[in-house]
């Protein structure tokens, strides 16, 4: 796939009035820092554009939540530019796909490296931290003037997306971008507070709950834990709220791969996975029809959770026999 | 005070030859991560230089520690330089305060508010993030060539004083210097695992049981929990591995003010305290003969678990009482 250039991309925009925003389903933080960033940056310069969502946003995030970004129907038939944002394939905007596609032209703005070419104009850098980075760049190159707002939301994209610059996708020109942030006005203390210290009391006791219950297998080179629908109504907590909980798995010394088995419904069971230095999650993730970053990745199991656990611990067995022979 | 500049003591380092490094006891990520590059610095210039600890390296730090770092007593009967690092006063390095003033020259470089003056030359920036960010500028100012091992050495320094960028300590400048650290040759994956992904499952255990019993009081704006002996054998951790569970219980809703009260012995309780938004530990600490920044500190309180609970919990309520008339 050849990329378009940022400039060609921001003509596209400069040159367009209705503009819709797609940020990802299971919307994270990346997705919708960025959707808000470049949503108020088109604003800014006169244009009519909306965040469309299709599912709730977490409540961690909905400090970035303005009067443009919308759930159901947007507010014209179609725009000028459809935008995906930070999504790797179609379905991950599924329910507004149609919209999606009415839209006159289609851009796709994205940093996995599992992407898939759907649009007109793309620009996918796997080699970005977070989508985030990318909308920081696109900003640059249409000259668009930063507001401590569009800082704000750039940190919120960036900070979520690198494990706040733990995750090996962290870089120097991370640090760069974060660094002139602050000059655009980035009121960090308050993002930071927003994002990372809102915690209910009661997903501290999901999370000491789940771990709890610690399975460890491949001689400690693996962990998994998960998440029933139980454990959630016990703890009077939501499946959103077990976001965190697979970095404290995967910090414990030794555990190469992490794995955390979230039971959304009887038979529909999410799986999030993270490598700590040599494994591919990636891999593994694809292999359940699933997609993400090589140390980062998920997927979807219709299958009981006793399965769903079954199935994955053979396939990071598997992944954890490649790379042993490295 | 006033200070000397970086200039003035780098100009003392060059003339001298047997340097001493004193971090502060209960060492933590800040002091060693700064006497370490120092000292690696020192060394490739040709001096005789060596870090003096007093007390064991907690294990996240231990990939810091080299030959030039010595328990117990110096190869020489006095140094040309002693320099304390990070340590707001002479208590901070007790046990070895002879050895320090035997020095010919002494220097103080450190990012405390709270610095009592003890040194012939001092540099104290409370702007600074961490004491590692000092040891950057005086590298720089000495012509220092950095290393990757100054570099892994500085980058441990800073994530650790900053909560990985999270505190509001945390500046533009922060992260210019860790941006330019990747220039130097950082090993970022490997720090951040021996930093942060090498977590005994023990520890997991102990914060886990530990976070159950929560005290929240102030009408939820504080937080409060203890680690007891036995919980520690219980668990089978140790006093250093209760490191964390301070910023999970500063991480839930509404609660300004968190408190860890850690006993050591009977009647020896250590006490970590931190502010999220507008409180001043640092007060509170000082009311204890502690020491620390606005929104970290700590002290240590000689009495039995339950009174220092007391004690504590009064405290903060003044405080916080403060805090509310703002």
């Amino acid at each position: 796939m050849q990329n378009n250039t940022l400039k060609e991309i921001g003509e596209q925009l400069l040159s367009a009035n209705r503009i819709l925003l797609f940020p990802h389903m299971q919307i994270d933080g990346d997705a919708y820092g960025s959707a808000v960033a470049l949503c108020y940056a088109l604003r800014n310069l006169g244009k009519d554009a909306y965040v469309l969502l299709e599912d709730k946003v977490p409540a961690f995030l909905s400090f970035l939540t303005q009067d443009f970004c919308l759930e159901g129907e947007p507010p014209f038939e179609s725009a000028d530019i459809s935008i995906a944002i930070d999504c790797s394939d179609v379905e991950r905007f599924e329910k507004r796909k149609d919209c999606f596609f009415r839209g006159k032209t289609s851009v796709c703005l994205d940093h996995h490296m599992t992407t898939k070419v759907f649009a007109d104009y793309n620009y996918i850098d796997a080699k970005a931290a977070a989508t985030g980075e990318i909308i920081y760049d696109l900003l640059k190159v249409i000259d668009c003037e930063f507001s401590p707002l569009i800082s704000d939301a750039l940190y919120a994209a960036i900070t979520t997306d690198t494990g706040n610059f733990r995750y090996s996708n962290t870089t120097k020109r991370t640090h760069m971008i974060v660094a002139d942030l602050y000059d655009k006005g980035l009121n960090h203390a308050k993002v930071c507070v927003e994002i990372y210290e809102n915690v209910r009391k009661e997903r501290i006791a999901l999370s000491a709950n789940v771990l709890k219950d610690l399975h460890i297998f491949c001689e400690g080179k693996a962990g998994l834990v998960s998440v029933t629908q139980k454990m959630l109504r016990d703890n009077h907590a939501s499946l959103e709220e077990t976001e965190g909980i697979i970095d404290t798995l995967k910090s414990i010394e030794g555990i190469e791969i992490a794995v955390l088995l979230k039971e959304k419904e009887d038979d529909l069971i999410k799986v999030s996975l993270r490598a700590k230095s040599y494994g591919n999650v990636a891999e593994i993730a694809k292999s359940f029809h699933g997609g993400g970053h090589i140390k980062a990745a998920g997927c979807t199991i219709h299958s009981p959770l006793a399965d769903a656990k079954k199935m994955i611990i053979q396939a990071v067995e598997k992944e954890l026999a490649k790379g042993s022979s490295l």
